[in-house]
């Protein structure tokens, strides 16, 4: 049995979330679907990490043990063509036997999407999170600093998940302006269940003038969720990289 | 009652087009519901035109009687906040009583968009075409430019539609590009079913070599169906602008 690594893009609209659930479609269940199509084979595959409904990729990374003796670079292309057209396959290779695209990850790159002007685009809404009212991106970017670091971020973490050790370190959060779309990247060994879309609720805040960036470090120092600031919508959120040794 | 006229845009990809029907979610229901939760009344809506599933509108026009004394202007924002995201009403204002969003439209303009390149974006799959090969669009403009003018578009017009008269008038159609993307503009009096993707999938038979531009002529005589190209996909098709004297 071979290991292959695939590198995968998806708009997250029009499912519920990459792992298979009860409730409606998801990327999993379509791209096991498609990997059985092609190769006849019942294959499960192991995402870097799971996505939320309605939320993003340019670049999952997932890794899946197959017999089939197609050759690992094939398996982009072939597997694009039984794909839906919101889910691409950027890559496809070999790696070692013992690859895990979820233990082997050291870090993660996410992007949140702020369309920030005075009218909303209906061609955006899956794709970026509208703001009518100017922010102020200098406190934002004041707050973000005082974001990076190693913290623990439990004020941040979804209420009622279970996860005890909330510890991370958010090594970098930067800022761009692209016309009306500002982009928030995060570079992390690791996220909480919704962390990123509390951090961008916390910092939309910051930006609205409800909270000063100072307050950052009591909200932190507080580690409860009801400290921070809304859960920003999943429309806005890309998972635009996984990091590896 | 006082008329009122809206202009609207929205993103057909969750939708089953326009008009009210049996098998899902359209955007007059969910306008209709909206003007019956801002004004309690049960209002009827007429569009310029139907759009199709998946077809996207930058400007539709629809016209509806209201006894409710909301200013006309306040329309536009009124609605939004009960509209999802990806229904936006940009206009609204009071018409003569007997302005009629369809019978009075003297045209339309639709845009299609044709994203050319070596990959696919999942996050386009919903508002542009994707085709891999390079087109010749020299060869595109060409035959477009023997589209225009007052023809019979039978060639056109979706197999089984039950429309006689189907002489119309292509007054313009315009081929820009930006970037990546091509977009071709249709400006006419009318267009019959399924018209725009039709002849769009002939331009692109013409763009991929299969058929030469003076083929155009050929099958605009033929009136049959069967002499055309392939109906192109609906996610690329915008309705634009409708026309009024």
């Amino acid at each position: 049995m071979r290991n292959i690594k695939l590198i995968m893009a998806y708009d997250g609209s029009s499912y519920h979330g990459f792992q298979v659930q009860r409730h409606g479609p998801t990327i999993q269940e379509v791209l096991e679907r498609a990997l059985r199509d092609l190769t006849g084979e019942k294959i499960r595959v192991t995402p870097a990490g799971r996505t939320d409904a309605g939320v993003h990729a340019l670049g999952q990374v997932v890794n899946f043990r197959t017999g089939s003796s197609i050759p690992p670079d094939r398996f982009a292309p072939a597997l694009n063509t039984y794909l839906p057209r919101d889910i691409v396959i950027k890559l496809s290779r070999e790696v070692p036997e013992d690859f895990h695209a979820r233990f082997d990850a050291i870090g993660k790159v996410y992007t949140y999407v702020v369309h920030q002007g005075p009218h909303q685009s209906p061609f955006l809404s899956h794709h970026a999170h509208f703001v009518q009212r100017p922010l102020d991106w200098d406190k934002i970017a004041e707050a973000a600093a005082l974001l990076q670091g190693r913290h623990d971020f439990k004020s941040f973490q979804a209420a009622g998940s279970t996860v005890t050790n909330t510890v991370r370190t958010l090594s970098r959060v930067e800022l761009a302006r692209r016309g009306p779309f500002y982009l928030l990247t995060f570079v992390g060994d690791g996220f909480l269940y919704h962390q990123v879309r509390n951090m961008v609720g916390t910092l939309l805040e910051v930006g609205a003038g409800r909270l000063q960036p100072d307050d950052i470090m009591g909200i932190l120092k507080a580690g409860r969720r009801e400290c921070a600031g809304p859960t920003a919508p999943a429309a806005g959120l890309f998972l635009s990289r996984v990091l590896y040794p």
